[in-house]
């Protein structure tokens, strides 16, 4: 028979949990952990990798997990709201970000959305793993039974400045050592679609990687991000031989008014992470019909609610969603595999650059991936828990290793002295 | 001491109620209730407004609520989709969506958004119910302690074609009586705006009626809805006299293409609940820039998710939003109530029939408005729980009443028998 809520037998014990679901501590941990020399057109990444994980505490003593960006200026605004987090319900997404924003003369918009991201998701992590609910059931619940990612190429030296030692990979600088890498990857995960981090060399080099990894991998979607590394003029020159090559053509040039011009004279949809990375840019970005694809990111777009609502606009407006990535551990591939998995729209393979990271700092180590795609992590939350003796070792390079923010252009310089960033640089 | 998840203590005791957060029954009961002679440019309310409500009860036994359309079309297709849902979880609205999806030759897309948000606000109710959570925050956390609303003034017949009685409301079709129906409804419940529903009588009266309200009520912001009755033409006309008067007009034209002719020829702001009526109105809605004000309906949209989607819609692409009615009981008004509660943008005071209606079928009667507002109802999910003598009586009546779909046209011209519906009328 059925029956009400009441306040008695099995209720009183669940109420006893459940009004602990407010926060008690927000905890931020800075860590930096190994990357390779991989190139994009900023310069090339430095030997660490800095990330934050966030441990959202509540009244009741669950722990929820989030990572993100580790820029002291990320730092900073996170210690800043971590602080006046405690009273807040862990599902008070309203609140985080009213806190936020009476906060944001500590930073801009931009930046508060990332430090909203990275709380947000260890808040939904809470919420779960109190209520013995997933996430992506709880993001309004699953709608495939794994995410696909795509493998993701980068050029790359052979290993860092004043390292004698080559890394696993070795160097990748021409068509044949980025099919190698390819193989590599594609052996190791399975991954079907292909993404080449491009905007580095000459654009004719880099279109003949693209036909490189065309004749070796017939079948895959390929794409390319020069992450606005082509001028207008050089973009369009480039059209005719992207035609029938790319899936998509991924930032090629800045800036909304110039994409736009480009996807006018192409039916090679463009993609975004550059032109479209904030609420505000969707109404230019759209009337101007800019792009056909959108790369969404948690991190940046302020966490799993609000990337929910992006998937929703591209799929009233009609533009497809795919998902970008930075550098990053396995607590942020399981909350980017938990939202594309309750993500109806998601139109393309995700990017990620996991497979780059040997470091993990979630308990069980690595996740796998199988055909190229994750489950959901299974358990409550986000389905993954903290290594805290891995934690304090990559708190501890954090502390060690010298850097506050991410520098690629002098890294860049330390292998080669003359090099100056430039965007466009073709 | 933080702890993570186990499946210890108190643990296994909530894993025991929260795995039954399945859906193990979804029951719909229609319902007729009483509702006075209403005009509007469709004809006249007739006696009695059909209704469903509709409980979700999971597998552990908790009844979620929710409160729809009562006409026949709907209640097909929610008979349908409701025999579809046990299996799902109550967070399941993918699936719910899917669902519907799959039987949509059971009726169009909007019939299906009807059908899913009427089942949706019923999951939400047993989701908090289960949990101990409030819907307005799972819903992302309440931004407002109290909803305002708005007098909802209708011209209106003594009485009901064939009873002899006239209603406590009596006849209003003149400047004076509507004015008196404002100060019976803003004395009985504090309402600080003001709508009046057009299309009506001539434009000139209504016009007059608007500005014996102006006289009345100096403060009150006004707000006009014909409901299309106005011709574009007509409705250039009038805007002269509506300027410095209302602070909205609401859809007093037909179509995203006048609407747009009209807002770009005033400052007025127009708002509707007829052309952007579904997710694929807004691209063209908004980039024709038709309307400054979106009324939100989670009846009509699909839900609350929905809804919470289209205000953050609203508030992206710089769009007012208030909310839209329908004759409804308690349960409605405890959903639209969390909804607006939750909802950061609301930038205008809810419409609502409620004070019209005199049945009930929640425990413990009316809602009640303080200053025209309404606190979010106390306790789990939605707050409100279901008076099964009252459902058993509104039951009855829809069975016995004699009518399945809502006809105002029949119902006015049992008034005027030469009546005949025109839209637009002026």
């Amino acid at each position: 028979m059925s029956r009400a809520w009441d306040r008695t037998s099995t209720s009183t014990t669940l109420r006893t949990i459940l009004t602990d679901l407010r926060i008690a501590d927000v905890r931020v941990t800075p860590i930096a952990f190994a990357d390779p020399p991989l190139l994009n057109n900023s310069g090339c990444h430095q030997p660490y990798a800095l990330r934050s994980i966030i441990e959202v505490e509540t009244e009741g003593g669950i722990v929820g997990l989030g990572e993100s960006y580790g820029s002291k200026s990320i730092l900073d605004g996170l210690a800043a709201v971590a602080a006046q987090c405690p009273g807040l319900r862990v599902t008070d997404i309203n609140g985080l970000r009213r806190v936020a924003h009476s906060l944001r003369n500590a930073g801009d918009e931009s930046s508060m959305r990332r430090i909203v991201g990275a709380i947000e998701v260890a808040m939904w992590d809470a919420h779960g793993k109190t209520t013995g609910q997933r996430v992506c059931d709880l993001l309004g619940g699953q709608v495939r039974e794994t995410v696909p990612f795509a493998a993701y190429l980068f050029y790359k030296f052979a290993g860092h400045a004043g390292v004698g030692a080559e890394d696993a990979w070795g160097e990748v600088l021409s068509p044949e050592q980025l099919v190698d890498e390819a193989r590599g990857m594609i052996e190791a995960h399975g991954f079907r679609a292909i993404k080449l981090k491009g905007g580095i060399l000459e654009p004719d080099s880099e279109i003949a990687g693209l036909n490189a990894l065309r004749a070796a991998f017939p079948d895959a979607p390929l794409r390319i991000d020069p992450n606005g590394g082509w001028s207008l003029h050089t973009t369009l020159g480039l059209l005719p031989r992207l035609e029938g090559l790319v899936e998509y053509l991924e930032d090629p040039t800045l800036g909304i008014d110039a994409m736009a011009a480009v996807q006018a004279k192409t039916d090679i949809p463009l993609a975004t992470n550059m032109c479209i990375v904030a609420p505000e840019h969707l109404p230019p970005g759209l009337a101007q019909r800019a792009v056909r694809v959108i790369l969404s990111d948690h991190h940046f777009w302020g966490g799993l609610a609000a990337s929910r609502e992006l998937a929703r606009i591209c799929a009233i407006w009609g533009i497809g969603l795919s998902m970008h990535s930075n550098s990053h551990l396995g607590i942020s591939l399981a909350a980017m595999t938990h939202l594309a998995a309750s993500t109806p729209n998601l139109t393309h393979d995700c990017d990620t650059h996991y497979p780059w990271q040997t470091d993990e700092v979630i308990e069980g180590g690595k996740l796998i991936f199988h055909n190229g795609a994750l489950s959901v992590p299974e358990g409550p939350g986000l389905g993954v828990s903290l290594d805290r003796q891995a934690l304090a070792r990559l708190h501890h390079n954090y502390t060690n290793h010298g850097y506050g923010t991410r520098d690629d252009e002098s890294e860049m310089q330390k292998h080669q002295p003359n090099w100056r960033f430039e965007r466009p640089r073709y």
